[in-house]
């Protein structure tokens, strides 16, 4: 049975990660200060290290919050329409511009948060990450039946670095803002002519 | 004739805006110090914005160098081999990946500066980053005589965005960093795949 002072820890560490996250979700990496943090879970400010080791573990926990929503939402996509991988790569894509979309603050701190020099991002973290190419994965996998794993994990992250690209710059509000219709217009014909490019034979 | 006096203080300004660029090269735009370019350059501190208006013009400026180099390197890239455009837009991709992993902080500077809010960029910027797209739109006008213009430049801006995510992740040290000889074939795979992709008469 867990002590209740262990119980109590627990949950002021639910509590600090929570208040992290609405603090990335309204001002970004860049607004968030543990002071402000232990204000509102109502703790001492050193007390906030006894709950999580430091700053970089804090936000990981809340980017391990964000990939699994956006694994369930990605989940919800897959299942959401015909079956032809082509057509779920396409559902992948857009599905992971509407989660961008949606939780913009969020998702960019997945990419922009930098760990401490020296620090290497723990291997939760990294396998967490790696578990959602999975999605991208398997339909290739079907598509590609006779390709290796490595060349399929290397078109994986191909595809998935091209949408992200497209998704990055057109949520911007600088060089090349897109509507969001126009954006997931742009992306399923993208994915289509990537797909249709990567299945016909035609000499390089 | 020019003045001693203006003289010296364009002279002066070219000295800022150079000491600016040293700066960002070597520790991105998070170090840029307008007091230790001003020390550098042997004026005053307040005396920089007799020189530019505001630390945005400045970048801005900066900018525009990054630009002028970027484009000076694709236009040899375009003309260095075949020249179906098919194979041009290949090599522009693979140039801009190059030039972005030479140039690594004056390239990420182009796209992680944000204006004071508010202020809104200045058209010579906005035309100046526009008119780097000619670079895909006329390999792309090429490929598709029947399109409109309209619709090339979508295709233009689509392939752009996912090129730039490619470079953008494969550079980075964090999720999916990769050797630059397996990014450079990754890309030009891709951009073969989309271009066929997008020739290919198969129906949505």
């Amino acid at each position: 049975m867990m002590s209740k002072a262990l119980e109590r820890r627990l949950k002021l560490r639910q509590s600090l990660i929570e208040a992290a996250e609405r603090s990335i979700a309204a001002g970004g990496l860049a607004g968030l200060k543990t002071r402000d943090l232990a204000r509102e879970i109502g703790c001492a400010n050193g007390a906030v290290y006894n709950l999580v080791a430091d700053v970089d573990e804090l936000i990981l926990l809340v980017g391990s919050r964000t990939l699994n929503r956006l694994d369930a939402f990605l989940t919800a996509a897959e299942s959401d329409g015909a079956s032809s991988p082509r057509e779920t790569l396409v559902r992948i894509a857009v599905a992971y511009c509407d989660f961008a979309a949606e939780n913009l603050e969020l998702w960019r701190a997945l990419f922009e948060h930098r760990m401490t020099p020296g620090k290497p991002i723990p291997e939760w973290a990294v396998s967490e990450q790696m578990n959602l190419f999975r999605h991208i994965y398997q339909p290739l996998e079907t598509l590609f039946p006779k390709r290796s794993a490595a060349a399929l994990g290397v078109t994986a992250r191909s595809l998935f670095s091209a949408v992200h690209g497209m998704v990055l710059l057109g949520l911007e509000q600088k060089l090349i803002a897109v509507p969001i219709d126009a954006l997931r217009e742009e992306i399923a014909t993208i994915v289509r002519a990537m797909v249709d490019g990567l299945s016909a034979k035609r000499s390089v």
